[in-house]
């Protein structure tokens, strides 16, 4: 008998634009969930407008951005702004577990649809909204959107070349930490709700999230006075622990303590005095005196290619391997194996690649099963089961109500 | 009634060191998990010697790293090479829902403390590993530090200036998102077993953590043949969307459509005429033109402060916000009401601040109640409860299984 899917046994109206929300409900249907997009009549999601595009089958231009993040959800059209589309919306929820919005906050609840009135319906609901700023807070009600989450949440200003300028992650890294901790705060209310019968709000701010991605900078600040320094690729509390340029690229060499430092100087330098030369004999003076390392390190560096280096390193213990750019992870037979670039075929836009789910769930694996839905692909199915018949289904269509 | 705590029926047996496997314990305890955190005797987690430190109550150097990435947690000591330590953790893993490790893959095997073994004594057991490249796959056995999965999974390639070096994440970011993943890993694996009445094993690899955060990177590489160039705080999608230097540091301006982009050049640039300049007309166009849009953006930040153009840029709709550091954002009111940072009192470090929980769960709020454990604090309460005596709990540490 086939496993069942981790989260087969949950429904998800997923209001979500863009990236934040649509990156949680995906790793969610991903997961088995049986996730509902609900978009606007007409337009849709903002990201079926968004590049890289290809010309499909109807010679029309179509999204990669939007196929790749919303495979396996179901597609609904909605007006929220109009009753019959609320009701709709209400008469959903109230089977629903899980909605999950990324309007800024009040949308909703000026829409009358707000986690209020939701729950009057539906008790065990579980209400998720993520947005630059969380629903509380004096910047609550301010536009958010992933570089101001970087900006504001201190990943900018510690990120960059020692000398440089700070700088943003080159992903949306603040929309993926807060659909991050979106998906944990859903998985943990689900929890919860066995608990104590009842569903309930989360909330998440993308400059939270990416607060919570600087780990102990803070605690540095505070203990020291001193506003951590950008530093390039080099860590604070260990060296050597940096990238270091050989023949044909840039290798990462990791010594995380004193016998890994010890390994290097003897075994790959061949400098074994450097493990009691006074610069060098501990953590400390290792960080103080890391452009001295640097040049030892390079030097051996100078003749081998990454690959070289990494299978030298590696094969004597010592943390090592090439910084890889796009090109390189595709081809990789690590990545392939753990099946993080999926294949499959799209109705208008033919085979196309997706990402993986970086969660391996083992007995019930996560899978990209179905492309993401054409605009409305789902309305006659999903409204057929509310009990409305076709002839209203198609009156709600020219009514743009769906 | 106090409302329950989100995960307090879970207990969480915590073998994890340094950063990755700590972090998602630490929000699994921060939302109510029992977490027992099990360390080596004498030495204890790795992390015991980060900086920063604070001379304790007894004058001995202590890490407020640490401090700041257990707290919640209880601390067992355990031995799990001698024969009563794996008995001991056994008889813990009987009754545990979950077990979090981040060896390298095999080590627990080895000492026979497997997923294999541990399922046939806890069906319902949830086994989580968190690892450099995961449990399987060609690297699998590979040593992982952060550094190493920012690296091979393509973050440092697309983050960095023009031109420029790659670069780095400012925080251990690959740590943080194979913690996150993995957490996510765990609530869905504890969602699973309420259908199929088993545990299962969690597999989380850094590697693969940093390439889902790449998100579309590989579609736009995949569509174009390109590999997207390093391209400081620009966005590839959007424009403007980065980083403009005003009178007193950097502010973000992200017009995401073509109605906020009239907005700035209307009623901020004081510049109609741009909507309509050929360069400008739509967002292809102003990608490809943002260095001429660049210069007039700044001439009119040229005599502001962060503050003053960011007050200016909400008040007319258009996104901004400031290039904080951690100094303004530990001072910021809405970091503070949002909770992201909260004192307490350790009993050898006295007060200390500790980062709080991103993820908001309104009734069941997560929270910072108890400090890290001392090494081992909890030894005689945890083995008293398993029926050992006081006389034997001495015995055993005598003999270094505890």
């Amino acid at each position: 008998m086939a496993e069942p899917r981790a989260l087969e046994n949950l429904t998800v109206l997923d209001l979500t634009r863009v990236l934040a929300g649509p990156f949680c409900t995906m790793m969610l249907a991903d997961m088995g969930a049986k996730v509902i997009k609900i978009e606007l009549p007409v337009s849709g999601d903002d990201t079926r407008a968004y590049p890289p595009f290809r010309t499909n089958k109807d010679g029309a231009r179509e999204s990669l951005y939007f196929a790749n993040i919303n495979r396996n959800k179901a597609g609904l059209t909605l007006n929220l702004k109009s009753e019959e589309g609320k009701q709709i919306f209400r008469r959903l929820a109230e089977k629903a577990d899980i909605v999950v919005e990324n309007y800024r906050p009040g949308v909703m609840d000026r829409l009358g649809l707000g986690y209020d009135e939701l729950k009057k319906i539906n008790p065990r609901l579980i209400y998720a909204a993520v947005s630059g700023f969380g629903c509380y807070g004096p910047y609550h009600l301010r536009p958010g959107y992933d570089i101001l989450a970087q900006a504001m949440g201190g990943m900018m200003a510690i990120t960059g070349a020692r000398g440089g300028e700070p700088t943003r992650a080159g992903s949306a890294l603040g929309d993926i930490l807060g659909g991050l901790h979106l998906a944990i705060g859903i998985l943990a209310a689900v929890n919860a709700r066995s608990i104590t019968g009842r569903g309930q709000r989360v909330d998440v701010s993308l400059m939270d999230a990416v607060i919570a991605a600087t780990e102990n900078t803070a605690i540095k600040y505070l203990e020291s006075g001193q506003v951590p320094p950008r530093m390039g690729n080099r860590y604070a509390a260990v060296s050597p622990y940096d990238g270091f340029t050989c023949k044909d690229g840039v290798v990462i060499i990791a010594c995380g303590n004193q016998k890994l430092f010890a390994k290097l100087c003897d075994e790959i330098l061949g400098m074994p005095e450097l493990v009691t030369d006074p610069r060098f004999t501990d953590m400390p003076g290792r960080l103080e005196h890391q452009d001295d390392l640097k040049v030892l390190i390079e030097r051996w560096l100078a003749d081998k290619t990454m690959t070289e280096a990494t299978d030298i390193l590696l094969a004597h213990g010592i943390p090592a391997g090439p910084i890889l750019d796009i090109s390189q992870i595709l081809a990789d037979p690590h990545v392939k194996e753990r099946e993080m670039f999926v294949g499959m075929e799209h109705p208008t836009l033919g085979p196309i690649t997706v990402n993986g789910c970086a969660i391996k769930l083992m007995d019930t694996p996560p899978s990209v099963r179905t492309p993401a839905p054409e605009l409305g692909q789902d309305n006659d199915r999903l409204l057929a089961a509310l009990g409305y018949t076709q002839k209203e289904i198609d009156r709600l269509a020219d009514q743009g109500v769906i």
